[in-house]
């Protein structure tokens, strides 16, 4: 069924604590923790308890979680001191999701990365 | 009022079609149209008609509308038959959405960047 665990998903293990992780934020639906491999002073990945492969799919089947990812995203920006919209180098984040293993995707349950306390370059990979 | 057109606004002026674009999807909520300085052989913006600053405030005032920018995402993928999710180098896509201009945000008006149609490196910038 569309958003079930999945026995084989290294993300789905996180949310059930059989795999630890650096967790920075929890709601009902969404989890936020530390990447294992951060790419910046700030790398945080945003995923829904619930498993959809990537990011069109969650959009489709489930928008209002796909939203409550991108605002969560923002809430770790906010809790990062990031949240500085039109403020200086260093200030902001990035917000990327990968679709695909030729994009990067290597773990195939949706999360969003967020990247900052930085500068971030262009293009963006 | 939230989400009301901005006047000093470039995508704003795209979408009341004052500014040209070259448009590839249209809907009653969303506009897609190639970036003017593409860093990929796709390259493609996804914007929401209504004005909303950037992917958090969007989310969290226009919860549908976030995840409408992320469906017509996936369908860009689509269309520009990148959405391999498994496939090898080249296929597959990246989305990225920047908030502040630390992060490289230029117009203050949401838009996900749509990459791909190359290989695409790790860190994201």
């Amino acid at each position: 069924m569309a958003g079930e665990p999945q026995a084989d998903c290294l993300f789905c293990k996180i949310i059930s604590r059989e795999v630890p992780a650096t967790l920075l934020r929890e709601t009902e639906t969404t989890l936020a923790f530390r990447d294992i491999n951060p790419q910046a002073p700030t790398h945080v990945l945003v995923i829904p308890k619930a498993h959809y492969p990537d990011a069109a799919t969650l959009a489709t089947e489930a928008p209002e979680l796909a939203a409550a990812i991108l605002r969560e995203a923002g809430e770790v920006g906010r809790e990062e001191k990031l949240d500085a919209p039109q403020g200086g180098p260093g200030s902001g984040y990035r917000v990327v999701f990968n679709t695909g293993s030729g994009a990067g995707q290597t773990v195939f349950h949706v999360h969003a990365h967020v990247l900052g306390g930085r500068g971030l370059e262009w293009p963006p990979g």
